[in-house]
């Protein structure tokens, strides 16, 4: 199974007034790592968009907090396929303290495949059998 | 049943590169109406805190997107208890569109209840009676 | 002279480790109450660059912090044309913390005017006369 | 003259409807990267606040934008002491364009170092003299 790996830093502003994480930065950091994910399997998220129209759009999101951050933690956040559909890709993200390796938090996103060349009206479509195929091959393995 | 409305209005810094809010922005304002919730009800998380070292912290948190949203449109955001146990409070969220009414985005937050007295340390507890009874009352009705 | 008004509460989410609003936050409620004085005069940024492929793009910001702004504290952001060339406009923001008025920052953005026609070279150009006789007309009287 | 350099890529997030980042997120990075240069010279911002009870606050920020930061691109902030009085540090920062070295953004915060060992009353004092030669010492050479 193909993962992608970011490695990054918690910082004095993305904590709240208990000195935790501010939980919208944990989904910050994950809509970044999927733009990464993305295009570390070859799927430029900006390209589909100005040359294919195609856009995969938000459906849902969600989170499961396991143990709070603090300042100046390193983490990492793993992005893998986690579930793939005809119109849809669900990515999954767990977010781990280094070095301990301990899960913070869990995490998804589940994404639409979308045509948006008509910019006021978005609409779902089948996922193109090349960009299929590329999802596909990143769930291959263990 | 006991419910606390906000109204705001979708600003430039809300939106991605498409136009339409930036998810992590809706997590923002549905923290932010949880925590006006609390003090609607006469709980105010600041003061628990500090007087009492207790915190609801999140467990876990979700939305389901519908439909975005756009530059300036005005939306509204509407929260109440969902399911109560003796440990956890879930507020459901839904933002809609105003003046139409169309549904935007259901969002929940399922926040446990934390003694919080050893900064370093986190403690689950039973909700103490007293919240027990305000947030029960807040389900009351239809 | 003609002053926009926005009022706000300050929330969790604004709020750094201390307690007090982290400074970026201020950016982003002068960059809304921006877009809403432009909007108050009757020109409505969005409008402006879809129709007119004009932008008022940013040259310089910057803050002066008074006093530490708190959690659930009321603000306004009184917004007014400060300085105005044949290029730039500058506006200045003043946050005060109500009911009592103490001023908490005074900021200001200068805003250059673009020819964003090409997307990938932006140009600065004269401000068009009849958006500059809006813009001096806020600035007549006291 | 003693630098701090911290790499980044500007992501989905960062960015604004024209596709260029939106003004804030800049100062969340300068605010980052003044903790990390702070850390850098052996001064732990955390530190310095829960074992000394010093704090140093912001009484002034500003940026100039000289061309905008778009998707995608590798950037890097570099950060030195600038101006150091008895009260008060200001550090710069500078943001280029990476592999290019074109100069996108310069910004500086000046701070005021503050006792915060009473936490609704923060008060301005001179800079310890341990700090402040940790401080001079980044400013010597070229």
């Amino acid at each position: 199974m193909r993962k992608n790996i970011v490695e990054r830093r918690i910082m004095w502003g993305d904590l709240d007034s208990l000195g935790i994480v501010f939980y919208p930065r944990y989904y910050e950091w994950i809509d970044a790592s999927g733009h990464l994910f993305f295009e570390a399997i070859g799927l430029n998220l900006g390209d589909l968009w100005s040359k294919r129209q195609i856009l995969f759009g938000l459906a849902e999101t969600s989170c499961s907090y396991r143990k709070p951050g603090r300042y100046h933690q390193k983490i990492s956040i793993t992005t893998h396929v986690d579930v793939l559909t005809d119109k849809t890709v669900t990515l999954k993200h767990l977010i781990h303290e280094l070095p301990t390796g301990t899960l913070l938090l869990e995490g998804y996103e589940k994404r639409i495949c979308l045509d948006v060349s008509d910019p006021d009206n978005f609409r779902a479509i089948d996922i193109p059998d090349d960009i299929l195929a590329v999802l596909k091959d990143t769930m291959r393995g263990s």
